[in-house]
């Protein structure tokens, strides 16, 4: 950010008074323009034993694949965010869905909110974010293509929950260190 | 927003190709400034039977009780942000958190995340942002002065938990329809 975007005129990089962080303030118009974190909202679509998996056709990552995510619009539900990523990615409608996981990913200021949910008709085709889709089993998931860390971290808690007999809801942070290593901690 | 926070020119309200809503879109550089929805992160802080509330000294609802909570910061996680918020508006050391529940409240494109934990030798005090701290038991909530609807539903979701022995994650949406009235739809 180097302009305010309610003048035009030049920011400066500034702690504003009684805030503890710098921010971006305007130098003539003193707007101060907070930046935060965005929502990732997505879901697991579920059919018989199988789940929706779609391979990105954008960058990051073309290629690789994917649960259906993407970030999450002013105005709606991360429910409602959720259900649209399928239906644009992978026209896709999910039913029936609850809250399945969050994460934290601080590095990148990103918070995951993933939901589960039932796949109708077991229907799914590529949108024109996907090269394609596909429904797979457990031991068809491509683990080392997949497109980020926190969809294998997600995949990893929905198998161990299925294994299970329960589904719960998770809470967990994805955090990289200085070494560009992932700690991966599951709070719930 | 009128001007591109990256180079200063005017931007235009228009939906770029290949998307599907209108974006702030620069008319010099061209670079589109989405929006997202904000997240707030708070929590209930527990000691013996009563929990932690918050009068708040700023505005919106100056004068009414809360609990701690506020935007979460980049770089950080959903728990560290909810953490930050008691040490900021209680001096309140929350431990042993859990996430309790999520709220959506899309009209004004706010995502609440709020968590359970131990207020810390039930020690709390005003921070900056606060008038006074209390700690309450569930007959001294005043619940006709709270600052938020979204703090009187995870309050309720919070006591319904208490009274029947188990506590569980919510997910849950708070909708304001035409007539200002607002719906809440519990979906977890």
């Amino acid at each position: 950010m180097k302009f305010c975007s309610s003048c035009g005129a030049p920011v400066s990089h500034i702690t504003p008074e009684g805030d503890n962080r710098p921010r971006y303030v305007c130098d003539a118009c003193a707007t101060i323009h907070y930046q935060n974190p965005r929502i990732i909202a997505g879901c697991i679509a579920e059919w018989q034993d199988k789940i929706l998996l779609c391979r990105r056709a954008i960058e990051p990552r073309h290629g690789l694949w994917t649960l259906p995510a993407g970030f999450m619009e002013n105005r709606e539900t991360t429910l409602q965010g959720a259900m649209r990523e399928a239906m644009e990615e992978a026209n896709a409608q999910v039913i029936n869905t609850s809250l399945f996981c969050t994460f934290s990913i601080p590095h990148i200021s990103q918070v995951y909110m993933m939901y589960r949910g039932e796949l109708h008709q077991g229907y799914a085709s590529p949108g024109i974010e996907s090269l394609e889709t596909a429904l797979l089993t457990e031991q068809q998931i491509p683990w080392n293509e997949l497109a980020f860390p926190v969809i294998r971290e997600t995949l990893k808690l929905y198998y161990a929950d299925k294994t299970s007999g329960q589904f719960r809801v998770h809470s967990g942070d994805l955090v990289r260190d200085a070494d560009q290593q992932f700690t991966v901690t599951i709070h719930l």
